[in-house]
Protein backbone atom coordinates (compact mmCIF):
# COMPACT_ATOMS: atom_id res chain seq x y z
CA UNK A 1 0.00 0.00 0.00
CA UNK A 2 1.42 3.32 -0.88
CA UNK A 3 3.42 5.27 1.76
CA UNK A 4 -0.13 8.02 2.41
CA UNK A 5 -2.96 5.64 2.75
CA UNK A 6 -0.67 3.76 5.25
CA UNK A 7 -0.30 6.32 7.01
CA UNK A 8 -3.95 7.63 7.23
CA UNK A 9 -5.03 4.42 8.21
CA UNK A 10 -2.66 4.10 11.44
CA UNK A 11 -4.56 6.88 12.76
CA UNK A 12 -8.46 6.86 11.84
CA UNK A 13 -10.55 4.29 11.09
CA UNK A 14 -11.71 4.75 6.94
CA UNK A 15 -12.99 2.16 4.49
CA UNK A 16 -10.79 1.36 0.94
CA UNK A 17 -13.29 2.93 -0.99
CA UNK A 18 -12.91 6.16 1.14
CA UNK A 19 -9.38 6.04 1.07
CA UNK A 20 -9.17 5.97 -2.56
CA UNK A 21 -12.06 8.90 -3.03
CA UNK A 22 -9.75 11.13 -0.36
CA UNK A 23 -6.71 10.52 -2.69
CA UNK A 24 -8.07 12.07 -5.69
CA UNK A 25 -8.00 15.31 -3.94
CA UNK A 26 -3.77 15.15 -3.36
CA UNK A 27 -1.57 15.47 -6.88
CA UNK A 28 1.83 14.01 -7.15
CA UNK A 29 4.70 16.30 -7.88
CA UNK A 30 8.75 15.04 -8.75
CA UNK A 31 11.05 17.40 -7.66
CA UNK A 32 14.73 17.93 -8.39
CA UNK A 33 17.43 18.53 -5.99
CA UNK A 34 17.21 22.33 -4.60
CA UNK A 35 13.61 22.35 -6.46
CA UNK A 36 11.65 25.47 -4.69
CA UNK A 37 8.01 24.10 -3.84
CA UNK A 38 7.50 27.49 -2.34
CA UNK A 39 9.08 31.23 -2.97
CA UNK A 40 8.70 33.97 0.18
CA UNK A 41 6.03 36.56 -0.89
CA UNK A 42 4.03 33.40 -2.93
CA UNK A 43 1.02 31.45 -1.42
CA UNK A 44 1.80 28.54 0.25
CA UNK A 45 -0.95 26.92 -1.91
CA UNK A 46 -1.00 23.25 -0.07
CA UNK A 47 0.08 20.99 2.26
CA UNK A 48 3.16 18.62 1.21
CA UNK A 49 3.12 15.06 2.65
CA UNK A 50 6.90 13.59 1.78
CA UNK A 51 6.72 10.10 -0.55
CA UNK A 52 10.03 9.74 -0.95
CA UNK A 53 13.27 12.44 -0.70
CA UNK A 54 13.58 15.22 1.92
CA UNK A 55 12.30 18.44 1.93
CA UNK A 56 13.31 21.50 4.36
CA UNK A 57 11.64 25.10 5.18
CA UNK A 58 13.85 27.85 5.62
CA UNK A 59 14.40 31.66 5.30
CA UNK A 60 16.63 34.23 4.27
CA UNK A 61 17.79 36.37 6.97
CA UNK A 62 18.97 40.11 7.09
CA UNK A 63 22.56 39.15 6.30
CA UNK A 64 20.77 37.59 3.24
CA UNK A 65 22.37 33.61 4.18
CA UNK A 66 19.26 31.06 4.25
CA UNK A 67 18.27 29.64 7.47
CA UNK A 68 16.41 26.32 7.65
CA UNK A 69 13.93 25.60 10.60
CA UNK A 70 12.41 22.44 9.59
CA UNK A 71 13.41 19.25 7.31
CA UNK A 72 10.30 16.66 6.08
CA UNK A 73 11.25 13.27 4.97
CA UNK A 74 8.81 10.28 4.09
CA UNK A 75 5.47 10.48 6.26
CA UNK A 76 5.79 13.53 7.46
CA UNK A 77 4.03 17.00 6.01
CA UNK A 78 5.16 20.28 5.64
CA UNK A 79 3.87 23.89 4.29
CA UNK A 80 4.08 27.22 6.03
CA UNK A 81 1.39 27.13 7.52
CA UNK A 82 0.52 30.71 8.27
CA UNK A 83 0.45 31.52 4.53
CA UNK A 84 -1.69 27.88 3.74
CA UNK A 85 -4.31 28.83 6.84
CA UNK A 86 -4.42 32.26 5.64
CA UNK A 87 -3.80 31.74 2.03
CA UNK A 88 -1.80 35.04 2.05
CA UNK A 89 2.24 35.44 1.19
CA UNK A 90 4.64 33.08 2.69
CA UNK A 91 7.12 33.93 4.70
CA UNK A 92 9.22 30.69 3.90
CA UNK A 93 10.45 28.86 1.49
CA UNK A 94 10.38 25.25 0.87
CA UNK A 95 13.13 23.61 -1.08
CA UNK A 96 14.01 19.70 -1.81
CA UNK A 97 16.87 18.82 -0.04
CA UNK A 98 17.44 15.80 -2.55
CA UNK A 99 15.32 14.35 -5.65
CA UNK A 100 11.70 13.69 -3.88
CA UNK A 101 8.36 12.54 -4.42
CA UNK A 102 5.16 14.30 -2.48
CA UNK A 103 1.86 14.17 -2.57
CA UNK A 104 0.28 17.87 -2.57
CA UNK A 105 -3.05 19.12 -1.05
CA UNK A 106 -3.99 22.33 -2.27
CA UNK A 107 -6.59 23.97 0.11
CA UNK A 108 -9.53 24.23 -1.66
CA UNK A 109 -9.18 20.70 -1.96
CA UNK A 110 -8.65 20.01 1.25
CA UNK A 111 -11.87 21.77 2.02
CA UNK A 112 -13.66 20.41 0.11
CA UNK A 113 -12.33 16.82 1.23
CA UNK A 114 -13.16 17.43 4.29
CA UNK A 115 -16.48 18.80 4.14
CA UNK A 116 -17.05 15.16 1.93
CA UNK A 117 -14.96 13.02 4.66
CA UNK A 118 -15.23 14.78 7.67
CA UNK A 119 -13.35 12.06 9.32
CA UNK A 120 -9.90 13.50 7.67
CA UNK A 121 -10.62 16.40 10.46
CA UNK A 122 -9.13 13.73 12.73
CA UNK A 123 -6.10 12.85 10.74
CA UNK A 124 -5.24 16.23 10.16
CA UNK A 125 -5.81 17.16 14.16
CA UNK A 126 -3.46 14.66 15.03
CA UNK A 127 -1.21 15.54 12.51
CA UNK A 128 -1.03 19.38 13.80
CA UNK A 129 -1.45 18.16 17.47
CA UNK A 130 2.06 16.14 17.11
CA UNK A 131 3.68 18.58 15.64
CA UNK A 132 2.68 21.20 18.17
CA UNK A 133 4.04 19.19 20.73
CA UNK A 134 7.31 18.51 18.75
CA UNK A 135 7.12 22.67 18.80
CA UNK A 136 7.03 22.52 22.39
CA UNK A 137 9.97 20.28 22.79
CA UNK A 138 12.06 22.38 19.71
CA UNK A 139 11.59 25.57 21.82
CA UNK A 140 12.34 24.05 24.84
CA UNK A 141 15.85 23.40 23.28
CA UNK A 142 16.55 26.52 21.27
CA UNK A 143 15.97 28.31 25.06
CA UNK A 144 18.07 25.30 26.90
CA UNK A 145 20.77 23.79 24.83
CA UNK A 146 24.16 24.57 23.61
CA UNK A 147 24.66 23.76 19.81
CA UNK A 148 26.96 21.02 20.48
CA UNK A 149 23.95 19.71 22.69
CA UNK A 150 21.31 20.25 20.05
CA UNK A 151 23.57 18.34 17.72
CA UNK A 152 23.63 15.70 20.09
CA UNK A 153 19.57 15.70 21.00
CA UNK A 154 18.79 16.21 17.56
CA UNK A 155 20.93 12.64 16.37
CA UNK A 156 19.85 10.68 19.62
CA UNK A 157 15.71 11.28 18.13
CA UNK A 158 16.90 11.46 14.62
CA UNK A 159 19.27 9.56 13.75
CA UNK A 160 17.51 8.84 9.86
CA UNK A 161 18.06 12.91 9.27
CA UNK A 162 21.30 13.10 10.41
CA UNK A 163 22.58 10.51 8.15
CA UNK A 164 21.42 12.42 4.85
CA UNK A 165 21.26 15.75 5.14
CA UNK A 166 24.05 17.69 3.82
CA UNK A 167 26.24 18.99 6.49
CA UNK A 168 25.79 22.66 5.78
CA UNK A 169 21.78 22.31 6.03
CA UNK A 170 22.11 20.26 9.32
CA UNK A 171 24.15 23.00 10.67
CA UNK A 172 22.49 25.82 9.80
CA UNK A 173 19.34 24.43 11.14
CA UNK A 174 21.08 24.02 14.82
CA UNK A 175 22.02 27.39 14.55
CA UNK A 176 26.00 27.06 13.71
CA UNK A 177 28.44 27.10 11.09
CA UNK A 178 29.18 23.68 9.08
CA UNK A 179 32.74 24.35 10.79
CA UNK A 180 31.80 24.03 14.21
CA UNK A 181 29.84 21.06 13.12
CA UNK A 182 33.04 19.49 11.82
CA UNK A 183 34.67 20.16 15.25
CA UNK A 184 31.62 18.39 17.33
CA UNK A 185 31.91 15.15 14.95
CA UNK A 186 35.52 15.13 15.38
CA UNK A 187 35.61 15.21 19.08
CA UNK A 188 32.98 12.24 19.06
CA UNK A 189 35.62 10.48 17.12
CA UNK A 190 38.61 11.23 18.55
CA UNK B 1 -22.81 33.56 25.87
CA UNK B 2 -19.78 32.15 27.50
CA UNK B 3 -16.49 32.03 26.01
CA UNK B 4 -15.91 29.03 25.20
CA UNK B 5 -19.00 28.56 23.26
CA UNK B 6 -18.28 31.72 21.50
CA UNK B 7 -15.10 30.53 20.22
CA UNK B 8 -16.44 26.89 18.93
CA UNK B 9 -19.08 29.10 17.25
CA UNK B 10 -16.40 31.12 15.51
CA UNK B 11 -14.66 27.91 13.96
CA UNK B 12 -17.41 25.40 13.20
CA UNK B 13 -21.22 24.64 12.57
CA UNK B 14 -22.52 23.21 15.86
CA UNK B 15 -26.21 23.80 17.02
CA UNK B 16 -27.44 24.99 20.87
CA UNK B 17 -28.08 21.26 21.61
CA UNK B 18 -25.10 20.06 21.17
CA UNK B 19 -22.94 22.61 21.81
CA UNK B 20 -24.62 22.21 25.56
CA UNK B 21 -23.86 18.53 25.40
CA UNK B 22 -20.16 19.48 24.29
CA UNK B 23 -19.69 21.78 27.56
CA UNK B 24 -20.74 18.81 29.82
CA UNK B 25 -17.37 16.97 29.40
CA UNK B 26 -15.70 20.34 30.43
CA UNK B 27 -14.98 20.53 34.39
CA UNK B 28 -14.52 24.41 35.21
CA UNK B 29 -11.40 24.94 37.40
CA UNK B 30 -10.68 28.24 40.03
CA UNK B 31 -6.40 28.72 39.99
CA UNK B 32 -4.45 31.31 42.75
CA UNK B 33 -2.28 33.41 41.40
CA UNK B 34 0.65 30.75 41.33
CA UNK B 35 -1.07 27.79 41.87
CA UNK B 36 0.13 24.78 39.62
CA UNK B 37 -1.71 23.11 37.09
CA UNK B 38 0.53 20.73 35.83
CA UNK B 39 4.12 20.13 38.03
CA UNK B 40 7.13 17.88 35.41
CA UNK B 41 6.73 14.57 36.01
CA UNK B 42 2.76 14.28 36.41
CA UNK B 43 0.73 13.30 33.48
CA UNK B 44 -1.23 16.35 31.76
CA UNK B 45 -4.40 14.91 32.11
CA UNK B 46 -6.02 17.66 30.52
CA UNK B 47 -5.84 20.43 27.94
CA UNK B 48 -6.86 23.58 29.37
CA UNK B 49 -9.41 26.78 27.95
CA UNK B 50 -8.00 30.19 29.87
CA UNK B 51 -11.70 31.70 30.36
CA UNK B 52 -10.37 34.56 32.64
CA UNK B 53 -6.46 35.30 33.64
CA UNK B 54 -3.47 34.37 32.46
CA UNK B 55 -1.50 30.95 32.26
CA UNK B 56 2.09 30.09 31.35
CA UNK B 57 4.23 26.64 30.46
CA UNK B 58 7.63 27.01 31.58
CA UNK B 59 10.40 24.49 32.86
CA UNK B 60 13.50 24.59 34.63
CA UNK B 61 16.69 24.71 33.45
CA UNK B 62 20.20 22.82 34.60
CA UNK B 63 20.51 26.10 36.67
CA UNK B 64 17.27 25.93 38.78
CA UNK B 65 16.08 28.78 37.12
CA UNK B 66 12.59 28.88 35.80
CA UNK B 67 12.23 29.00 31.84
CA UNK B 68 9.00 30.31 30.39
CA UNK B 69 8.08 29.10 27.04
CA UNK B 70 4.77 30.44 26.75
CA UNK B 71 1.36 32.67 27.56
CA UNK B 72 -2.07 32.04 27.49
CA UNK B 73 -4.51 34.13 28.30
CA UNK B 74 -8.21 34.43 27.16
CA UNK B 75 -9.26 32.05 24.75
CA UNK B 76 -6.19 30.35 24.26
CA UNK B 77 -5.78 26.57 24.91
CA UNK B 78 -2.69 25.41 26.66
CA UNK B 79 -1.30 21.69 27.83
CA UNK B 80 1.99 19.72 27.22
CA UNK B 81 0.93 18.24 24.59
CA UNK B 82 3.24 15.39 24.32
CA UNK B 83 2.37 14.30 27.94
CA UNK B 84 -1.25 14.76 26.93
CA UNK B 85 -1.33 13.07 23.85
CA UNK B 86 0.67 9.91 25.12
CA UNK B 87 -0.81 10.38 28.68
CA UNK B 88 2.99 10.36 29.96
CA UNK B 89 4.80 12.06 32.75
CA UNK B 90 4.88 15.74 31.69
CA UNK B 91 8.51 17.56 30.80
CA UNK B 92 6.72 21.31 32.04
CA UNK B 93 5.00 22.88 34.47
CA UNK B 94 1.51 25.08 34.26
CA UNK B 95 1.38 27.74 36.02
CA UNK B 96 -1.24 30.59 36.94
CA UNK B 97 0.44 33.89 36.19
CA UNK B 98 -2.78 35.45 38.01
CA UNK B 99 -5.71 34.36 39.64
CA UNK B 100 -7.68 32.47 36.56
CA UNK B 101 -10.22 30.42 35.67
CA UNK B 102 -9.97 27.41 33.16
CA UNK B 103 -11.70 25.15 31.88
CA UNK B 104 -10.36 21.46 31.71
CA UNK B 105 -10.83 19.20 29.12
CA UNK B 106 -9.10 15.41 30.15
CA UNK B 107 -8.09 13.65 27.88
CA UNK B 108 -10.44 10.61 28.75
CA UNK B 109 -13.45 13.09 28.09
CA UNK B 110 -11.81 14.37 24.68
CA UNK B 111 -11.68 11.19 23.39
CA UNK B 112 -15.18 10.50 24.73
CA UNK B 113 -16.39 13.79 23.30
CA UNK B 114 -14.79 13.53 20.06
CA UNK B 115 -16.77 10.19 19.39
CA UNK B 116 -20.23 11.69 20.16
CA UNK B 117 -19.65 15.14 18.16
CA UNK B 118 -17.12 14.40 15.61
CA UNK B 119 -17.47 17.84 14.45
CA UNK B 120 -15.30 19.01 17.57
CA UNK B 121 -12.65 17.48 15.41
CA UNK B 122 -12.37 20.16 13.03
CA UNK B 123 -12.56 22.37 16.46
CA UNK B 124 -9.42 21.39 17.42
CA UNK B 125 -7.81 21.10 13.99
CA UNK B 126 -7.99 24.33 13.57
CA UNK B 127 -6.59 25.03 17.35
CA UNK B 128 -3.53 22.78 16.57
CA UNK B 129 -3.23 24.66 12.90
CA UNK B 130 -2.93 27.83 14.46
CA UNK B 131 -0.59 26.62 17.38
CA UNK B 132 1.83 25.23 14.71
CA UNK B 133 1.67 28.24 12.31
CA UNK B 134 2.78 30.24 15.84
CA UNK B 135 5.36 27.99 16.43
CA UNK B 136 6.97 28.41 13.08
CA UNK B 137 6.93 32.08 13.24
CA UNK B 138 8.27 32.00 16.88
CA UNK B 139 11.26 29.58 16.15
CA UNK B 140 12.46 31.88 13.25
CA UNK B 141 12.57 34.92 15.92
CA UNK B 142 14.27 32.96 17.97
CA UNK B 143 16.79 31.81 14.81
CA UNK B 144 17.00 35.71 13.78
CA UNK B 145 15.77 38.39 16.02
CA UNK B 146 17.98 39.78 19.41
CA UNK B 147 16.44 39.87 22.50
CA UNK B 148 15.70 43.87 22.03
CA UNK B 149 13.89 42.89 18.78
CA UNK B 150 12.09 39.86 20.25
CA UNK B 151 10.80 42.08 22.73
CA UNK B 152 9.82 44.97 19.84
CA UNK B 153 7.69 42.44 17.95
CA UNK B 154 5.82 40.34 20.74
CA UNK B 155 5.43 43.96 22.10
CA UNK B 156 3.37 44.47 18.49
CA UNK B 157 1.77 41.52 18.05
CA UNK B 158 0.82 41.00 21.83
CA UNK B 159 -0.18 44.40 23.06
CA UNK B 160 -2.54 43.00 26.03
CA UNK B 161 0.08 40.43 27.51
CA UNK B 162 2.81 43.26 27.58
CA UNK B 163 0.32 44.89 29.70
CA UNK B 164 -0.37 42.09 32.09
CA UNK B 165 2.89 39.72 32.28
CA UNK B 166 5.06 40.36 35.52
CA UNK B 167 8.60 42.48 34.13
CA UNK B 168 9.94 39.45 35.47
CA UNK B 169 8.19 36.01 33.28
CA UNK B 170 8.40 38.96 30.53
CA UNK B 171 11.69 38.76 30.45
CA UNK B 172 12.29 35.00 31.09
CA UNK B 173 10.16 34.09 27.99
CA UNK B 174 11.94 36.79 25.76
CA UNK B 175 15.27 34.84 26.82
CA UNK B 176 16.93 37.88 28.92
CA UNK B 177 17.11 39.14 32.47
CA UNK B 178 14.55 42.06 33.99
CA UNK B 179 17.12 44.30 34.15
CA UNK B 180 18.32 44.07 30.09
CA UNK B 181 13.98 44.49 29.82
CA UNK B 182 13.97 47.84 31.82
CA UNK B 183 16.92 49.67 29.87
CA UNK B 184 15.04 48.86 26.56
CA UNK B 185 11.92 49.56 27.89
CA UNK B 186 13.91 52.97 29.15
CA UNK B 187 15.34 53.35 25.50
CA UNK B 188 12.15 53.35 23.96
CA UNK B 189 10.67 56.71 26.26
CA UNK B 190 13.80 58.57 26.17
Amino acid sequence: MPPLQQHIKKYISINEEELSAVLNFFHPLQLKKKQNLLTEGKICRANYFVMKGCLRLFFINDKGVEQTIQFAIENWWIADYTSFEKQEPATFYIQAVEKSEVLALPFINQEEMLQKFPQMERYFRLMHLRANAASQFRIRSLYSLSGEERYHQFNERYPEFVQRIPQYLLASFLGFTPEYLSEIRSKKFS
